[in-house]
């Protein structure tokens, strides 16, 4: 017996990928023998499974059922066949691109997932549409006259030059002993808007600003104060209207889980029980042992349920309020994943009331099947988060670019379209996509050096849905390892002018196409190394084809293999590219415009 | 039977200490009792002891005799006594303030030394009579307009703060990762010699300012070159121009014994066999293992022998030619132990030559019975070194006010006679002596914190024979622990107006007093905490009294117990002190003309 399904082709579901709430989903199987009866189990987490039987219907020959999907939330399903008294599970396929597959194992069933989700989240066009820039403030710029560092921090180290490289000074028990800075500060980015705005960026991610005792900043002194080092408030001001004079938007880092030890907050917590913050941590044995992140003793956790810290952070007169008001444009949310979820809707309620509607979390997985302490996540719902960093993105890419075949790059362009599948389509658009943060090794340095392989993932960037974000000095040809290497300091002067005018012309082709912002995805298999991408949606059809491999090649359209695409999609993108040549180490970008009402 | 000898007591022994080779020595014991014979046997360091049969004066009742000392060398000698067909040695007492004492155990006899020395050390006025200030360049002042810091070494870290602590940044095997600097400079000093001439500074002692990787620069890499981050060559100029304008003589840090494994000489051995430096080195293994200072592979130790080596150092265009004619007035040899004696040698000519009269060691033990590797240093013999750098006289000024009680205090005065005994005059008043160096603790810190305490062991540094040498800071009241803590930056503007004043009132004393420059030394003990030094010459007596007890003291001229000070001197000690007041933790200056034509 064969039965056919495949969740990524509308002719067996419909609508495609995640679905809203009280919206009907129709499912059909192809079954080609006889057969007693086929039923879709769908179970939402947390609750029984629900059985709903399937009736063939003589025009399409399928078994169909139509299902009203009330609440929102993560859904499973897979389909139960019985024939001949026996029973078979058409489960989904391990690398079947969509696909189910027959097993009459009933244990472990590998069942597709159904996104459901209230509210589509908004789509501010200057970030949706973007392209953002993440800057590691105190390694990108110093704006000084003459290059001094103000508000030095006592006992801790300046890097002798620009070029050194970064290096953690630790103790003998491999705790950071002092921190060590380069001295890049906020007048330093507004020096270099030009430079941002001639490379097409249209919004700045800034690791956090807040004064700190570290160069990431990550452990927040002050939430109400600009880090002395990085500048004053006034000068954060001046940032922020030169950004906007050059329509550059802002978007700032959130970190909420912790503070530093040698926070204001925490000090008064430790030395005052009858203080104001002492509530604020939960301590073990005061005052010595209390919880932190990660066991790091010197960011202690704060008790995120606490009403007075809530209010602290989303309150009328909180931190976000403040900055907000200040005509910051975003907000990424650091470790969102240890928030709890009433405080992200909190978070996300309060930036909406100051007109900001971008809230970022940090999410190192696929976040729409993310669980924390045995409890679901609910990002998707649409009342939270309206996007998250997606990690995901950077192992599609750097696994495509280093498959050894195609089998290995089929998996990889699996994995981008199971992400595709489980987002709903708002939310993937509003995800700010990377091949390299702060916390990753650098693209160049993954990719051995080679800058026609790092131009080819900035293609890959740029192609699929989501936000591209590039990290500062990736696109000028900056190496580094993992964290500390991967925070040099910007190489001004010495930059890889081949990677900036890649960057600068795929700028340019995402700002010309709109497809590249909210079309839908497909794939063309060519040959090993050579794969194309394809967005669509219904005014405009774009390609981007690229060739890893060490040969000119030229296409031939009998060759392609098309996946995830509509019949007359797939005819075009065949025609387009037949003949086209793909020089090696090289890509092509094809735009056509279309003229489409129907639907697929 | 008693037998009475002192070898501090010009009535036993003349003359007293060290003398010139060639010169008559007399010796002259009391016994009180009829013995057989008595001997003085005198052993030349590697050759056999020789007797010398003692015989009865009558005049003086005491038992003598006299010894041409015909060669400069370590001499030992003790004396056999033959009664009733016993024999009993005289042997030095313990802690018996130059005494002798009698025993019948002729195993381990202590013997008393008797240093011989060819040639006088040459004295340079502006050195033995003056007062030197140690500066550790990178430590002291940054002479730039707006603190810039040049020739900044890549892959180093600079103190965010003036104030921060010192720090060696050090990776996991406890190796350095990368050097520390505050960025002192040359011009930064040459700006302070205001400061210095305030002080009474005569002459600056510079640790090395050659180029080197670390911030001690003690790993040299190019010995014909100041360190970039130092300043110019025309920087050493002008500072060496000012500083002899100002009568401030200049003395620099010789490292000849080893290198920097990344100076121009190592890297051109471990890269070429054929080239000029490979000879050298002393490679184990090629290029790998090689002989290194302490197993520091990161200094690895010259052959010394090399005579092209030799000639680099000590040639007319060597090192020291170059430097020296630049108008240098004095070089500090660092680790002179390691350094072999002809080499010594050869530096001191080439010295001469140059019309440059100060060479001090670093040599950490009283240096006129220093052995290395079962070798005799002839540190003494005159025709290398012209003084050392005084350690021992620290640890008498440390043990001397750290004493818990009075036996311990004759102890430490006892240490310091012995070195006045060992050390040929002029060159004892040739050495530099301090209370702390760059490779120390500092005094302030050893006292804990105790300004009052430092004050004392100032006095003492200046009244004690030998160069007082001022490791810059302390006269500050800069504290520190032993390496890297005592290497902190400068604390202008905070210094301890309490300690300059102290030091200035000093050096001015030794400035207005002859004797305590070239005046024989004595002792007063008190009581518990309070002791006198005397100095006399023969127009001066000075007396430096110090009380260190939390009480007032009234001086009786009843209870004073004088040491190694003629019946004459000793009365008139006594005479000025009587009924004289020394407040708590304070101290009296005491100067006298006297008019002696007299010998003692």
């Amino acid at each position: 017996m064969r039965a056919i399904f495949n969740s990524w082709d509308t002719k067996y579901k419909q609508p495609f990928g995640a679905t809203q709430a009280n919206t009907s989903v129709k499912w059909a199987v192809e079954v080609d023998e006889e057969i007693q009866e086929i039923t879709l189990w769908l179970t939402k987490n947390n609750e029984s499974p629900v059985a709903y039987p399937m009736t063939f219907n003589d025009e399409s020959k399928m078994y169909e059922t139509s299902v009203k999907i009330s609440s929102s939330g993560l859904y499973y399903y897979y389909f139960n066949i019985k024939q001949n008294d026996q029973f078979y599970f058409l489960e989904r396929s391990q690398d079947g691109f969509g696909d189910g597959e027959i097993t009459q194992d009933g244990r472990d069933i590998r069942t597709f997932q159904l996104t459901c989700y209230d509210r589509t989240v908004p789509q501010a066009p200057w970030y949706t549409q973007g392209v953002v820039y993440q800057i590691f403030p105190d390694r990108f710029n110093n704006g000084n006259p003459h290059g001094e560092i103000q508000g030095r921090k006592k006992d801790s180290f300046i890097y002798a030059t620009k070029e050194d490289s970064p290096y953690y000074i630790k103790d003998g028990h491999g705790d950071i002993a002092r921190w060590d800075f380069f001295g890049g500060n906020l007048e330093g980015i507004r020096q270099k808007i030009p430079y941002l705005k001639d490379l097409g960026v249209t919004a700045i991610y800034l690791n956090p600003i807040f004064q700190a005792s570290s160069n990431h900043r990550y452990d927040t002194q002050d939430f109400m104060k600009i880090d002395p080092m990085l500048g004053t408030e006034e000068d954060f001001k001046n940032l922020i209207k030169d950004l906007h004079k050059n329509r550059i938007a802002l978007i700032l880092d959130g970190v909420f889980n912790h503070v530093g030890a040698d926070s204001k907050y925490f000090l008064s917590a430790v030395t005052d029980k009858t203080g104001p913050y002492y509530s604020w941590f939960n301590f073990i044995n005061y005052p010595t042992k209390y919880q932190s992140w990660w066991g790091v003793t010197t960011l202690p956790e704060v008790n995120k349920n606490n009403a007075d810290y809530q209010n602290f952070i989303c309150g009328p007169d909180g931190v976000l309020a403040k900055w907000t008001r200040m005509h910051v444009d975003g907000w990424r949310l650091d470790v969102a994943d240890e928030l709890p979820m009433p405080l992200l809707r909190e978070i996300r309620e309060r930036l909406q009331n100051e007109d900001c509607h971008v809230l970022i979390g940090e999410v190192w997985e696929d976040a729409s099947h993310k669980f924390v302490n045995s409890e679901f996540r609910t990002y998707m719902a649409g009342d939270n988060l309206t996007g998250t960093m997606n990690y995901p993105v950077r192992n599609f890419i750097v696994s495509l670019l280093q498959a050894n075949n195609e089998t290995e790059e089929v998996a990889a362009l699996n994995d981008l379209e199971k992400l595709v599948e489980n987002y709903p389509k708002a939310f993937l658009e509003n995800c700010l996509n990377n091949i390299g943060t702060h916390d990753t090794a650098r693209i160049k340095t993954v990719l051995g050096g080679d800058e026609q392989l790092v131009a080819l993932t900035f293609g890959l960037l740029f192609s699929i849905p989501g936000v591209p974000c590039i990290y500062y000095g990736d696109e000028a040809g900056l190496e580094g390892d993992k964290d500390p290497d991967n925070r040099r300091y910007f190489p001004w002067g010495k930059e890889s002018d081949f990677l900036e005018k890649e960057v600068k012309e795929l700028a340019h082709w995402r700002r010309e196409n709109r497809a590249l912002v909210d079309g839908k995805v497909g794939y063309v298999k060519i040959a090993y190394g050579i794969n194309a991408l394809v967005r669509y949606n219904q005014r405009e059809l774009v390609i981007y084809c690229y060739n890893k491999t060490d040969q000119d090649m030229i296409l031939d359209a009998g060759k392609l293999q098309p996946y995830c695409l509509p019949e007359k999609i797939a005819e075009l993108v065949s025609d387009i590219l037949d003949q086209e040549s793909v020089a090696q180490k090289a890509y092509l970008l094809k735009t056509f415009k279309l003229d489409r009402n129907e639907k697929e």
